[in-house]
């Protein structure tokens, strides 16, 4: 995810919203930093995992769970007493969130890149405590996924809910990072006979499958996220 | 990425190795655990892309980038200077890669999951500080997106060798998550009348875009990562 374009100093013309803090301003290639609530919260929107980096016994862990948004702040769950909420709890964090759109493919190593849009949010993990907050949430992160679902389930029960911890981290210091353009050769490697260019990558949904159960007739789920 | 079915504390009947340490050991699903290095380097060896995090000043941070094997080594590149090598190097990190195969959809919302391939990696970040180390590696790195592109490049400068620096941590400390299944409904939830079942997710790369420099005739590249 690196490109030899020459770093810059100054942000990107559209990012008119300055970091929410030195520690996530960018300080390698600026130019990539987008810092408005609204590029952030839509990278978020279309993620459907990110890595949550805790610290034990000074041993940084990145573990890949379901995250989602609800208004300024991201969420996430686990098996209540799960290590990723015990050693989180009350703990500075990092959520990292990325999303690969293209291969950068130039005439020299060094200037392949590629272009990707990913979100890191620094934060204390707070654990949710409400029953009705967490019920709300994780009703948040079934429509997060598949609009108009949560109504369709079984309700969840009791002992679902206390089996269930859910965590949320505050949007206040988060910052993106964007790149999406084509390959920058160094002047002169134009004419070096190798095919450069851009390879976009998407990601796709095959056809659902149901299972045994499923009645004939009944319709397929709406689902938001790739 | 969780769902309801029951915590076994049994490793799953394919896992025969043994995790290289508690630190490693799945504490929740073990069933899902997997530690033989097929398994870690085969799920290395399909992404592009994995989460370092290292810890400044007590602050977590979870960075993506580019993340390539080289034999037991797992390695990443830079630029020369930038806070990633500083902060990482010499200290623990963490090297977190997943891959999202399909989404998984119950008839409550607390058996909804995600199939899955993840790896988690622990150890010490260490700087490659011989240059032909470096290059080496950074050949890899082009070599294992693009089988046969080094190769055909422009070859790299001493400049640009100096303004790149590389990354590795061992595979020793390593292990591997799998979720590979249809979906768990509670004994007397599969009446319930809404969908079930699993939607398949990929990623695929559209058609290659070259850019205008690019002679009729050049060979398209072989990607081999997806």
């Amino acid at each position: 995810m690196s490109d030899a374009t020459p770093p810059s100093d100054q942000p990107a013309e559209g990012d008119a919203t300055p970091p929410a803090s030195d520690r996530v301003r960018l300080r390698r290639k600026p130019v990539r930093g987008r810092h408005d609530p609204e590029t952030i919260n839509a990278i978020i929107d279309a993620a459907l995992i990110g890595v949550i980096s805790f610290v034990q016994d000074g041993q940084p862990y990145g573990i890949p769970t379901n995250v989602w948004r609800e208004g300024d702040r991201l969420y996430w769950h686990a098996s209540a007493g799960a290590r990723l909420l015990r050693a989180a709890s009350g703990n500075p964090v990092c959520v990292t969130l990325h999303h690969v759109d293209a291969l950068v493919l130039a005439r020299s190593a060094t200037n392949h890149s590629v272009n990707y849009r990913s979100v890191v949010v620094l934060g204390t993990a707070h654990m949710v405590t409400d029953a009705a907050h967490a019920e709300h949430a994780l009703e948040g992160l079934i429509e997060s996924i598949y609009p108009g679902r949560w109504a369709q389930l079984r309700p969840m029960t009791e002992k679902e809910r206390k089996e269930t911890g859910v965590m949320y981290v505050d949007l206040a210091e988060a910052s993106a990072k964007v790149r999406d353009e084509g390959a920058h050769d160094n002047e002169g490697d134009e004419t070096w006979p190798v095919w450069a260019g851009v390879i976009p990558v998407a990601t796709k949904h095959g056809a659902p499958e149901p299972d045994e159960f499923v009645q004939p007739g009944t319709p397929e789920p709406v689902v938001r996220v790739r």
